[in-house]
C-alpha cells in the first residue's frame, strides 16, 4: 500500500484530501457541545447560537447625576422664565428611573430651593434617561453559532440573561514520540540520543490553541508497538500526532502502520521544511484523524501549523487562529526551489523608516530560526524566489510596535553583543537587540545597503594595520557620514583541546603537515586576520590542511575542535571556554560598532549607549576573560 | 484629599503618573521568580536569560538517508572513474556519524555490488553532515529576561539542556465588585438590581493576558466596608481592581477610599468611554498598586486594556502584548470631542478591494458594541474627528482574514438576517454574515457609498405603491448597475401590551387623544409605511402624540411599548413576539436586499444565494412567523 517514496502533494489540496479522508472514514466533523457555566466558557467555541434572554439594561435608568422629571412640566422653562417644580427625584447614573418620571436633568442644571427644583430650560422626554434594551433586547442574536469566546461577550451572555453556554468541548490531542535515539527530557543522553523535545513542543502548540493534550511514552521503532500505542491512542483521541518516522528510509514506519490501522490519505507534501508528512485516519468507533509529523523540529513545528491547527479549529466550528501579517523590504535575495511551498524565517527590523526582512537559516534541524525569527515568509510553490529589495508579505511571528523598537546588528558576532542584549532586556522589557552573524564584511555591506542599525566589525586592514576603518570608504565611497563606536578589545587565539596535545604555539604552526585546521568563511574578520598572520611569517594559505573548510561563527568552530574533526581553528577566548577547550593567544583587536552618523540620536539605539557607559555593564564584560573595556563607548570616528 | 470633579489627565501621563506613584509607595516593581519545569513555563515570562548548557545537535549526524564515508577515499571517482569502497557504513537521516567518516553519500548516487559501495563523484569532508551545534551551541544566549516563553522556545531550551527555566509567577489580580444593586450572576434580578457581569469580564480579561484573577463577594455602596474589602485584598494581590463608584457621585466611594488607605495618583483620564478612573496604590508591606474602574461594561473592559494590562506585563517584565492594526476607509463623518482619546469601536468588511470601518454606537453602556466590533479606532484628544472616507488606523479585534470573508450588510435590519447568520456560521466556520441597522434608506446610502456588499430595504413609494426599486434611480441615478433580490414578505402591524388594553384595530386609531405613540427614524421604511397609511386616511401626523419621538430599530420600540414608555408602535410580529407583545396587523410588505450586479458572483456573497434556496432555511423563516418564504431569492430587478 505504501510507496517507498514521498509525494509532493501541495498543502492546500493535501488538507482537503485528509478531510475527504477522515469524512470517508466516519471521524466525526465536530467534537461533542457541553454546558459549562458562563465564567468557564472563555476561549471556547459556541456549539449554538446565544438568542439574548432578556433585556439589558432591564429597566429605563438615569444616564446622569441629577434630578428625574415629568419633561411636560418642564415646557417654557427658560433663563428668563424659571420654573420651578415641587415633584422630581434625586438620581444617580444607573438608578432605575423612578415611576412616573420621563427625563432627568443634571444636577449641574439644577438649583434648588426651598425643597424645590429651580429650572431655566425646558427638557424633552427621555434626555439623559438610559432605554431598556439600550445594549441588548431580548430575543436578539447575541453571538452565532462557532464563535470563539472573548471575555466581552460572555459578559455580554451574561447580561442577557444566560448563566451556562452551550459550548464544544476541548479536543483531545494524544502526541506519540518514536525513536529508538529519543529520550524524555532531563533523561542523560549517551552519545547519539536525542531529547524529546518535539512532543513537548507540539502538546504546547496544542494547548496554546485551546487543545487538551497527552504525551505517551517513547515507543521504539518496531511496527507493531507503534500500530498497538496508534490504536490505543485514537480510542481517547480526536487527533493522534505520531511523530518522526514519517518519510521513506529503513526506520520510518509511520505511512504502514496508518495504512494499517486505516487509511494513508497523504504521504508528503509539497512544503518545504515538512515535507515528509503523512495524513490519514484510524479505523474505529468513531475513526480518528492521524498526522505523522517528520522528527526535525522546525518541520514538527510547521507541519503542525500549517495540518493540525486547520483540522483542530474546525473539529470545535471555528475558523482557525490568524497571524497577522505586514509587507517588508527583503534584505537579501531570496532563492527558493520551483515546486514546494518554502516557510522561510525571518528576522524583522525597522531601520530607516522601512522594514526590513533577513532570512534566517533554513535548515529544517535549525529550531533557533524558529525562536529568533519574527516573521514567516512564505515563497509559493510556484514562485523560484524573490529579488533582494523586494516588498514581501510576512505573517508575524511578532508584534509591529515590538520590532520597531528592535535594535538590528548585523555583522560579525561577539559574545558582548548577547550580554549586551540581555541587560538591555533585564533594564526595559520594551527593547530588543537582535543580532545576525554574517561576518564584518557582511555587516558593512548591510548597513551600506540600509539593513541594520548597527554592523559589528573586527577587520584588519593589513596594508596600515588599521582596523575598520580602511574599509569605509571602499565600501561606502569617501566622505560617507558614518560613526564609529568601539564597543571592546578582544583577545583571538588559536582554540585547542583541553590540554593542547600538539602543543601549537602560534600560527606558523598551522602548516604542520596532517594538522587540521578549520577556518571562518570569507569576509570574517577572524579570516582576514589569520591571513595577515600568516602573511607577516610568508606561509602560504594552501599548504594548510582544512584552510578551505569554512564555519560561520567562533562558536562553530570551537565545536568543530571539541567533535575532534579539526585539530584547531582561530577565535575568540569565550569560544573556547563554551566549549571547554584551551586558548593560545595570536593577536589583540578591536571589535566596532559602525553606524549611520544620522542613527546616533536616533531614540532606539539611545539605551545601548547609556549601557555602554554603565559601570556594571563592563565590568561583566571583562570577567568574560580575553576582554578589555579600556575604550568601550569611545567615538573612534 | 479627593476632589469633588475628576480630572482629565491623558493616559499616557496618568500611566507615568500611576508608576512613579506606585515605586514611590513601595509596590514591588516585578513579581516574584519561580523555577518551573520546562513543560509548565509556556506562556510565562522569563526571569533571567536562558544560556545554551549544552549543544544541539550534541553530535555530528547524517542530513540525508545513504552511506557515512572518508570523504578522502572519494577522490578521483567520476562517471568514468567510479571508486568502489569496502569502508562504509550505512546510515540513516539523523543518525550519528559513526567514528571515523566525515561524509554522507545519498542512498540514491550509491550503487551497491559484491558488498562495496560505487561511488561515480568525489565528495568533499562534512557533505550532508548536520554539525554538532548546528542548531545550538554551548554558551550561546538562547533567551533574554523578558521573553514571554512560546512552544518553540521551550522546545529549544529543552535542546539545549535546560530541564527546569526560571520565569516570573503569574500576578495575581483581585476583583472587587461594588454596589447596592449588583447581585451574583444567575441570581434572580427585582427591578432596578444589575447582574455582576464586569468581575466576570475584568477577571477574563487578566485570565486572558496570563494572570490568576480572583473575585471578592459584592460589598455594598459603604466607605467602610470598601476600605476593608480593599484592605483585605491587597494582602493577596498584585493589583487590586475595584469596579463602580470610581465617578464623583453621592455613592461613588473609590478615590476617598483610595486616598484613606494609601494614595490617590490619579482620578479622571482624558479617554472616552472610561473618563472616570481611579488609580493608585494601598498601602502594606508591600504596597499593592489599585485600579478604581467604572461601572458602564464598555469603560471597563477598555479602562482594564488601558491601565491594567500595561502594569501587569511590567509586573512580569515583558512588553504588553499588542494588537495588530490595519487602515481602513472610514464609512461617515467621525465627529469626537477634543480634550480626550476617543475610544471608537468599528466594525469592518471588505467591500470592492476596500477595507471599510463603519462606527459603532459610542455609549459606554454598550457592551454589544465591544462584542460586534471588528477594531477600535482611536481618536487623539488633539483632534476633532475624522471626515468620512479618510484613511484611519485601526487595532483589530478580529482576523482581517476573517474579515475579508464577512457579509457587509447594511440597510433596515430584519430577524431574518439573524437566522441566516447563524445558519451560514453553522454550515461553515469561515463565513460571518454581519448586519448593520440604520434604516432603508441608510442602507441605500451606505451600498451606493461603496460601504457594504447588500442593503436590506422595504421602502414604500407612495407615488406607485411599489416598493424599493422606485427608491434606486433617486439614490443610484438612471441605469445603476443593481440588482434586488426578496429576502422575504413580512407583517408589519402595531405592538400593542398583552391583551391589547386600549383595544387598537389600526392606524386610525393612532390619533386618539392621549395615546402615546412610539415612531421609527427617519429613512426607516417602517415610518414611511406609516406616512403613507396615515397619508390614506388622511391623518395629520401632527395629531399623534409621540410621532417625533424615534426608536432606531423594531425591537427598541417593543421595548418602549414592553416598558409602559409607550402605547403602541409600528413593528414587525417578531418584536411584538420578543417582548411578549400583541400585534395589530396592518400591511404585508416585501423586504428585498439591494446590491452591485458585479457583486452577484463576488465569492463572498455565494453561500447566502444557497442558503435563500434551502428548504430548511425557508421552513425555520416561516415558523417565526409573520413571514412568507413564497419569493424568498427571487431576482426582482
Amino acid at each position: 500500500m505504501t510507496s517507498p517514496f514521498v509525494s509532493d502533494i501541495p498543502a492546500e489540496r493535501a488538507r482537503l484530501v485528509w478531510r475527504d479522508a477522515c469524512a470517508a472514514a466516519g471521524c466525526p466533523p465536530r467534537v461533542d457541545a457541553v454546558v459549562v457555566p458562563v465564567a468557564e466558557a472563555v476561549g471556547r467555541v459556541t456549539a449554538e447560537s446565544v438568542w439574548a434572554r432578556r433585556s439589558s439594561p432591564a429597566f429605563d435608568s438615569a444616564a446622569m447625576d441629577g434630578i428625574a422629571v415629568r419633561a411636560a412640566e418642564t415646557v417654557g422653562a427658560a433663563e428668563t422664565t424659571p420654573v420651578l417644580l415641587d415633584d422630581f427625584a434625586v438620581v444617580d447614573t444607573g438608578d432605575p428611573l423612578p415611576a412616573g418620571y420621563d427625563a432627568v436633568i443634571m444636577r449641574e442644571h439644577v438649583h434648588h430651593a426651598d425643597g424645590r427644583a429651580e429650572i431655566r430650560a425646558a427638557v424633552p422626554p427621555y434626555q439623559h434617561v438610559r432605554s431598556i434594551g439600550e445594549d441588548i433586547s431580548a430575543t436578539e442574536l447575541l453571538l452565532p453559532e462557532g464563535h470563539r469566546l472573548r471575555p466581552v461577550d460572555v459578559a455580554a451572555c451574561a447580561a442577557a440573561g444566560a448563566v451556562e453556554l452551550r459550548v464544544r468541548r476541548r479536543p483531545r490531542v494524544v502526541i506519540i514520540p518514536t525513536g529508538d535515539e529519543i529520550r524524555p527530557i532531563g533523561a542523560d543522553l549517551a552519545p547519539g540520543e536525542i531529547a524529546d523535545t518535539n512532543s513537548l513542543m507540539l502538546a504546547a502548540q496544542a494547548v496554546e490553541i485551546g487543545c487538551e493534550a497527552r504525551t505517551t511514552d517513547i515507543v521504539a521503532d518496531d511496527p507493531d508497538q507503534i500500530t498497538a500505542a496508534v490504536r490505543d491512542a485514537a480510542a481517547d483521541a480526536d487527533l493522534v500526532i505520531l511523530i518522526a518516522g514519517s518519510s521513506a528510509g529503513r526506520d520510518d514506519h509511520t505511512a504502514g502502520v496508518v495504512a494499517a490501522v486505516g487509511s494513508l490519505a497523504v504521504h508528503g507534501v509539497a512544503v518545504r521544511p515538512g515535507h515528509p508528512v503523512v495524513l490519514g485516519t484510524v479505523a474505529g468507533d468513531p475513526a480518528t484523524p492521524i498526522l505523522g509529523a517528520p522528527g526535525y523540529p522546525v518541520s514538527a513545528a510547521l507541519t503542525f501549523d500549517i495540518f493540525a491547527a486547520p483540522a483542530l479549529a474546525a473539529l470545535e466550528g471555528a475558523a482557525p487562529r490568524e497571524r497577522p501579517s505586514t509587507t517588508a523590504r527583503l534584505a537579501r535575495k531570496l532563492a527558493s526551489a520551483i515546486g514546494s511551498d518554502d516557510w522561510v524565517r525571518v528576522r524583522l527590523g525597522r531601520v530607516g523608516g522601512d522594514v526590513v526582512a533577513t532570512p534566517l537559516p533554513r535548515g529544517a534541524g535549525v529550531l533557533t530560526s524558529l525562536v529568533r525569527a519574527d516573521g514567516l515568509l512564505v515563497v509559493p510553490a510556484g514562485v523560484e524566489g524573490h529579488h533582494a529589495g523586494e516588498q514581501v508579505r510576512v505573517d508575524l511571528l511578532r508584534g509591529l510596535a515590538d520590532i520597531r523598537r528592535t535594535i538590528v546588528a548585523i555583522g560579525s558576532h561577539d559574545l558582548v553583543l548577547d550580554v549586551a542584549a540581555s541587560a538591555l532586556r533585564a533594564a526595559d522589557p520594551l527593547i530588543t537587540l537582535a543580532s545576525s552573524n554574517v561576518g564584518s564584511l557582511g555587516g558593512l555591506v548591510a548597513l551600506r545597503d540600509g539593513l541594520c542599525h548597527l554592523a559589528g566589525s573586527h577587520l584588519l586592514d593589513p596594508a596600515t594595520g588599521e582596523y575598520t576603518l580602511p574599509y569605509l570608504d571602499r565600501i561606502f565611497g569617501p566622505d560617507a557620514d558614518l560613526a564609529v563606536v568601539r564597543l571592546v578589545h578582544r583577545d583571538q587565539g588559536l582554540l585547542v583541546p583541553p590540554g593542547n596535545p600538539l602543543g601549537l604555539t602560534g600560527i606558523a604552526d598551522l602548516t604542520r603537515p596532517g594538522l587540521r585546521y578549520v577556518n571562518r568563511q570569507r569576509g570574517a574578520g577572524t579570516r582576514v586576520l589569520l591571513d595577515h598572520e600568516l602573511g607577516r611569517i610568508a606561509a602560504d594559505p594552501s599548504t594548510i590542511s582544512g584552510y578551505s573548510r569554512e564555519e560561520h561563527t567562533h562558536l562553530g568552530v570551537a565545536a568543530a575542535v571539541a567533535a575532534g574533526r579539526a585539530d584547531t581553528g582561530l577565535g575568540i577566548q569565550a569560544a573556547a571556554r563554551a566549549f571547554g577547550l584551551d586558548f593560545v593567544p595570536v593577536a589583540r583587536e578591536p571589535y566596532d560598532l559602525v553606524l549611520r552618523t544620522t542613527a546616533l540620536d536616533d531614540q532606539v539605539l539611545a539605551p545601548l549607549w547609556e549601557l555602554l557607559e554603565r559601570h556594571e555593564f563592563r565590568a561583566e564584560v571583562e570577567k568574560l576573560g580575553g576582554y578589555s573595556c579600556a575604550e568601550t563607548g569611545r567615538r573612534i570616528r
